[in-house]
């Protein structure tokens, strides 16, 4: 059952040439090549269109006839004078005026890189997986579950460059709780722009910060304020405070980025039966409403900026109130959120979660039932990509290499099936002819190199040399690969003086303090 | 975070009452009910109405220009009747002959159960979960890998019992290696009809053995022959020698259940690279070449019989030539094979397949991305739905439970979301208003209890809670689940003149010697 040259045959398709060794001077991790992955069947739908109308119309009612608490002032002037009622934080809209304002946001739009190659055309078919972002912890299975550091958070951003099946950093992949809050974003961002040349998130925790944050992306592209007005270059998650409410900071954070034509995505946190209703559509109802809300208002902000429709509807153990991630709702919330979002023709962001605590067969079903989800349903940018462990509570390093694996199969997945005449093989099976065997035919030699997917993780030896092997699991593999790829990672070019103009912008931010930590 | 009355709140939905603890004192494992299940949405595509033709079109040429080895002659002279050219084994098909052979086979039909209630409907949405079946292995995490024998074998079926969501018995769960192979199928066939009620699978290993599980059957059911021919109740899997080969157990197994109008299910494995083509479009052709011949000759057998058009294609790992599965190329394998098999309006099997040497969590996401491709590709009828590990060679007990759970989730996926009125929960926001909570609120209290899937597996404690219970992982808790559901397992009622008419047959079967081990 072997073949000849049984060494290249699981090295993976490349597009352009190939790969020398890394800094290790080991063979690096064998991995598909950069992509823009786009779906090529049409997304699913689980509901109507006439019940996707029943959730919009219950979303509109809930804005106008209960309304939503905006806690900044200028925010609610901004509001009123667009015609909104307002009585104290409460926000009331005419369905007609959400109607309006969502109308002007873009279908698709591109997401600059400060290498262009990392580029992301975000909305329609296109979908785009990013890192895990803002768990308090890290953890990996030799040294355990510990808080957020800058180490970590480095090593993420290491990975993140490395793995091509990466589009974009997804916030901090861990928080690194050891720098000071009022330089965090400075240090942090400036780390993100170093040590990756893809897109990235800035978090909106007021007006400075992701004031710096817009500069520190411009600054990492070389471009001018007016080309960064014209090329969204940063994005920002904007999370309501389930139920009906969007507080200061992502108020500012909408604000600041909209105005400056930076990307906006509006994400509610409900979990049904805590933050939302009990049912799934009721959470939608809520996450609709306030996805409809926020993105309203970021169109208020700047009629046509790029803005994106979070879902984040799961629901929770009801004995624990624990939330569950995954689930069989998960995935129909996930898929009916496409739906919502293709109505408002409006670019779909989901993730792919798990509320395992290790790396074990829970982390993966999970993960994969979340990737079939929002596949499926039609997500454009993908949140938590890699690495998410714990619903959100942990950045696993392993968990971020299985997840490679998974991303680089539906990678695999989503692209067409070759049909051509010397696909089809019927030569190939006359060639062989009955009771033969394929393993060396021409047909197989002039293809088994590139044939099939070389995966990261699975372990796909018999069992007697798995049990010669020591009985590796599929977490045991993926420590080794994050050791490697970290072995093996390279930092990006960049232009020196980009990198002076960065330093010298984090370096005096720095010195001014930063920003307040009493947001 | 915690609600009142939580001991209930994990309670799964039940159709019809509830569950009493069962014989070990203890409340029986949390499950669904039974369920028919439907696929509600359209199944997927991921190559065109041509290139379906285009596949079509090429097996049929191998089918008219290489033709295929029919080793028993009786059955080619059969095929040569109805117009076929034969020549010694090989047989080659006038394209005509095929579609018209085929054209009789039935859309849709109800394999038969002897308990009613177990009735399966087959084919157009209907999607049904069956057993493992045919590893020569077991294992369970306490005793480890061990050759396959008859305790094994009794202690799958009480799980194939036991688990509301398997439909069938789709073979011998494990083989049961310690019982003499002249006599196996009595004995095992028996403990099938007595240790569950629901459908089940025979052996096509010549003709004795076939004729003997078709009286089986007949005798389950405690009905006339006529009935029998008029409601199929038992299936055999032709597996087809790839490539291109129908050996003479099979083709008697063919003779003798389509004459008696029982069902035909030919399932040609195809393994790209290895017993086919290396592309995945090649290994198609040769799937539906091999599937189409056999279908063919089960109508010619009996115009209007049952059958079910099988598809396994998967690739090697083109490294050892291991078998792998799960992968992106079987996802994709398994979803052109709904398209051809939809083309003909025949049902599809599938199966549930991984390659891991564990139940860590590759067996969870090889598993997961089969049941993607397969639920998303209209499979009907799915084998080796649970306990299926290392490629097939192994039956886990542990990897049954999970899988139950598994499976369980795709049904929960499979429900139809709620979006009545009361469902999008316009009054439980209005109640609750911005900031609160929903954990009190009456349309919760009203529904927490069903609200959402409670799995078998899934450990959503937090990390605090977690370590203080040792750091479980998935598979010690699916150790747990099955040796709980064996402790309250509960054999079916049966009539006592059927089971002595059973008993009597099987002992003068063994009595006669059984069956010739020498085919």
């Amino acid at each position: 059952m072997s073949i000849s040259e049984t060494e290249t045959a699981r090295r993976p398709r490349r597009e352009g040439g190939g790969r020398r060794a890394g800094p290790s001077g080991r063979n690096p991790v064998p991995q598909l090549p950069r992509r823009k992955l786009k779906r090529l069947f049409p997304p699913m739908a689980i509901v109507s269109a006439d019940e996707i109308e029943a959730i919009h119309h219950a979303s509109l009612r809930v804005l106008s006839e209960i309304g939503m608490d905006f806690t900044l002032p200028e925010a609610r002037d901004m509001l009123k004078k667009a015609g909104a009622s307002v009585q104290g934080d409460r926000v009331r809209f005419d369905p007609a005026m959400i109607e309006s304002l969502i109308a002007s946001a873009p279908a698709e739009f591109t997401f600059h890189a400060r290498n262009p190659e990392n580029d992301l055309p975000v909305g329609g078919a296109n979908i785009a997986f990013g890192t895990v972002a803002s768990p308090p912890n890290s953890s990996d299975m030799d040294n355990g579950r510990r808080t957020g550091n800058h180490a970590d958070y480095r090593n993420f951003l290491r990975l993140a460059q490395y793995f091509n099946c990466i589009g974009f950093t997804a916030g901090y992949p861990v928080e690194p709780i050891d720098i000071h809050a009022s330089v965090r974003h400075l240090e942090a961002l400036r780390d993100m722009v170093l040590l990756t040349d893809k897109p990235f998130h800035a978090y909106s925790l007021g007006a400075e910060r992701i004031r710096d944050a817009i500069e520190i992306a411009r600054i990492a592209r070389g471009i001018s304020q007016e080309q960064l007005e014209r090329e969204p270059s940063l994005f920002t998650i904007i999370n309501t405070n389930s139920p009906l409410k969007l507080d200061t900071p992502m108020l500012r954070g909408i604000i600041e980025m909209a105005s400056r034509n930076q990307i906006v995505c509006v994400t509610p946190f409900t979990l049904a039966g805590a933050m939302a209703p009990v049912t799934i559509a009721g959470a939608l109802v809520e996450q609709n409403a306030e996805a409809l809300a926020g993105i309203a208002f970021a169109q208020l902000v700047r009629k046509g900026s790029p803005v994106i429709y979070g879902g984040f509807t799961s629901n929770v153990d009801m004995k624990s109130g624990a939330p569950a991630f995954g689930t069989p709702e998960y995935m129909k919330a996930t898929i009916v959120g496409g739906q919502l979002a293709r109505r408002y023709k409006i670019p779909f962001r989901t993730s792919n979660t798990c509320a395992a605590n290790t790396v074990d067969a829970q982390a993966a079903y999970e993960s994969v039932f979340s990737l079939w989800g929002l596949t499926m349903g039609g997500g454009n940018l993908i949140m938590h990509g890699a690495g998410w462990l714990e619903g959100g509570l942990v950045a696993s390093f392993e968990k971020f290499v299985l997840d490679c694996d998974l991303i680089q199969m539906v990678s695999e997945f989503l692209q067409p099936l070759e049909t051509g005449e010397d696909a089809l093989g019927v030569e190939a099976i006359r060639e062989v002819g009955p009771g033969g065997h394929f393993f060396g035919a021409q047909h197989t030699l002039a293809r088994y190199t590139t044939a099939f997917y070389a995966p990261i993780i699975s372990d796909w030896r018999n069992n007697q040399q798995w049990l010669a092997a020591g009985k590796p699991e599929a977490w045991q593999k993926a420590n080794a690969v994050w050791k490697q790829a970290l072995a093996d990672y390279q930092e990006p070019p960049i232009d020196a003086a980009v990198r002076d103009e960065l330093n010298a912008f984090v370096e005096r931010r720095k010195a001014e303090g930063g920003a307040p930590t009493d947001f």
